[in-house]
């Protein structure tokens, strides 16, 4: 990471706020408030941690209208409509300057397919494997490691961290970022039975990707078994995350770490999902819909909202009287109907 | 993948059926119903999908003897026992001939140990790195970036994706498919407790999988402890499965993506998993147990059949109500208890 | 594997235990009480498994002093304190022994910026990517495909199995052990809701590792916003398991698989967790916190102990009557009140 440095007057510019206090005030890091020095800048965006602002010791803090009070005692502020906006735009022009630029070009240790469509701007790592036919956009960055198969393609600007693969056919959209390990078109879980053996089918379809999605590290998508798994434009997937066969996943949804998404499920937009929930297969969910950590969708939902359904954990000693009285809990409430008829 | 085309009257043939209608209509394409068009040959497995077969454009219809009259209304039509085998058998002649054949020899970039033993027949990868005393079988296709240590087999025929680790000592059978990222042999998770320390017990067993498994994308399957890991015969694990060390996998079981099997399990023959679904160490599954997604189990079964334990999801409100109470629950039979003696 | 053989007197001596029976007795394998031969020493750590050590066909057996008279029966046996530490110790001599040597320097084929650090002793495998000022310790091994961004640390001793990523700027400490496939340093999941979009916050941090931590296969741990992500000493992480950003985990704290821990949780020292359990983001958890498989912690625990969350299983049609039922359980309790009211 290179050094990088702006003056509280510039970065108010920057995300669009009102500078209060002193606009000349060098900035060299940007940090939480608890850790933050006279060099620093942070932000407060949730009413919350207000009492972190009083014992900052920034130097300059980014904050809402209704801090302008508070803020004003720090050497210096800025005012703005959306703070967390402003600090996520904040983070993007400073990892721009701070980390290493990338060269354009081709590793001497690439083996790219001569049929490959690689942009001249687009760089290429190490030990990179390139099949026949696949198209690499323009400032794409393909890091060291990955594989992509025949005809794969990727989208202008999009990135790929160290040995990501991309199946045969698959494609994927501008801008995107791909963390290490993800697996995007390996062969979805489809099988007939047949005799008391599973007989393979032969998954035919690919996967598509829009542009501006980002998946975490050691995530899989798996292509379709006829038609293509379809992720649409914006959406975000954290970690180890399975999306099987079939599924679409509309705009601008949100995956957190541990979800698995089934074979032919297809969510609506600007869905959002807690960490390790689980959707079965051929559901459907409409947009906006949220669902909870650890929550198991076993039918459609027609209406948006928020959707939750784990287990409330306890001592163990509590858990274990209550999960077993759980399994007469169905008795219970015909008892309770009987008790019922008989006082009435 | 390169064009297939096939005419009904022999696309009848290879799998099975009775052609009705027309034989000699041209098809170039697997389809579902509702996206089929004349040149594409659809199937219908499940009675509750009959609707789309009236709606579908398909040239060609697999179907059951149940829909005849309603299938002989298409230009052609299949009738066979086992439409959805039929398909699947489909796919599997149709990606034979769509898939580049792959061409035996070793990447010029290989790392392979002088005393590992490769098949003149199989197919090396670049940058695959393959250790002493690896044996390689007949017509055995190893994928880019793949790591397979110190004898380390590969049975005839199978078939691994880019970037599989295959640890020393581990075997895979014949005609096995292992997707992108599976790590087959890592240690299995040991520790003694000493003096609020871990220290690690070194896993000197192997990992060994029998014919015919599929393991998908970023499975890991651990070595054992002092015995092997068993993965039998026949066995299809899904995406981002978790199996222990000593875990012992009946023939044919199914896992779907994101189970986890804990050490020391043994499952039985034809058991299946839901997506998420756990089971603890130690524990021992009859044949036939099928487990529900999200289930958790915590002690053996000793009966064939399905198993359930997941929390039913609700709108967020209801659920904070429900979970809210479940934590009294055991007192409400108490007093469900003291209420029955008393109106007795 | 080299062959290894010890005799029983000398087998006493390492483990610090006491010999009785044949001093001589040649020993080559080590073994479950239930497959062990004469040539095999084999452990007794469970009372429950008491009824093994009698049938059991072990040349040498380790013992607790409880066992001491049962134990006197076979060839040789070995008493001592804690049986189960001593097989861990056990294991560990015979693996160094067993494994071949790991011989110091750099593959040809390695990838290495020339202003990266690696020490003499060091051995990096082939198609090992490092980045310009990596730190590579005494004795470390970098198995192949691995890829260490700019500024990565590895501290001496420790082991990376193939294909691990570091991202730039994250450390390691001294005598790790990390499984392949494994991701440290992915972009941690933060994003500020814009208009409908999710915008990009980049992750400023970087991941911070203690000694003698082992992480499991395609385990992710993800580089912090603005501070680090942090695993303090003598962590066991196991496979598939997801740290999010600015997650702290105490020292000697075990993460069984599967396990999620969601961004910035504070876990204590001498915390364990079973396979499937999630942490929800900001939660802390004291020392000594105990927490079951597939359990959702939902809010901060202030004082150790055990604490479970799981839907306990039944077969499918109990578990549905109990499940629809559950959805009724606030409402049983109110009308369960109405009757107490009405019969007092």
């Amino acid at each position: 990471m290179r050094p990088v440095q702006i003056i509280s007057g510039e970065l108010a510019a920057l995300v669009g706020g009102e500078l209060i206090g002193d606009a000349a005030l060098p900035i060299r890091r940007i940090a939480t408030l608890a850790q933050a020095d006279r060099a620093s800048v942070a932000f407060l965006a949730n009413a919350r941690y207000r009492s972190q602002l009083d014992a900052s010791m920034a130097g300059c803090v980014i904050v809402a209208a209704a801090e302008r009070e508070r803020a004003a005692t720090r050497p210096s502020a800025i005012v703005c409509a959306d703070p967390y906006a402003a600090y996520a735009a904040l983070t993007r022009w400073w990892a721009a300057r701070a980390r290493p630029a990338v060269e354009p070009g081709i590793h001497a240790t690439a083996q790219i397919d001569p049929s490959a469509q690689i942009a001249d701007s687009a760089a290429i790592g190490a030990f990179v494997v390139i099949g026949p036919g696949a198209v690499i956009g323009d400032d794409a960055f393909i890091g060291p490691h990955c594989s992509l198969g025949d005809e794969a393609g990727i989208g202008a600007g999009s990135r790929l961290a160290a040995r990501v693969t991309l199946g045969h056919g698959c494609r994927i959209g501008a801008r995107a970022i791909v963390h290490g390990g993800v697996v995007i078109g390996a062969d979805g879980f489809g099988f007939a039975p047949v005799q008391g053996r599973w007989e393979k089918i032969e998954q035919l379809g690919a996967v598509v990707i829009g542009d501006d999605v980002e998946i975490g590290a050691n995530t899989c998508i798996d292509r379709g078994a006829i038609e293509d798994t379809v992720v649409e434009d914006g959406v975000k997937i954290d970690n180890l995350v399975q999306v099987g066969h079939n599924v679409r996943i509309g705009a601008h949804s949100a995956l957190a770490g541990c979800v698995g998404i089934a074979g032919s499920a297809r969510i609506g937009r600007h869905c959002s999902f807690g960490g390790g929930a689980i959707v079965l297969g051929h559901i459907e969910l409409a947009d906006h819909v949220h669902v909870s950590a650890a929550t198991l969708i076993t039918r459609s939902i027609r209406e948006s909202g928020l959707y939750s359904g784990a287990y409330p954990f306890e001592d163990n000693a509590s858990w274990e009287r209550n999960a077993a009285t759980l399994r007469q809990l169905h008795a219970m409430r015909g008892r309770l109907r009987a008790l019922e008829a008989k006082t009435t």
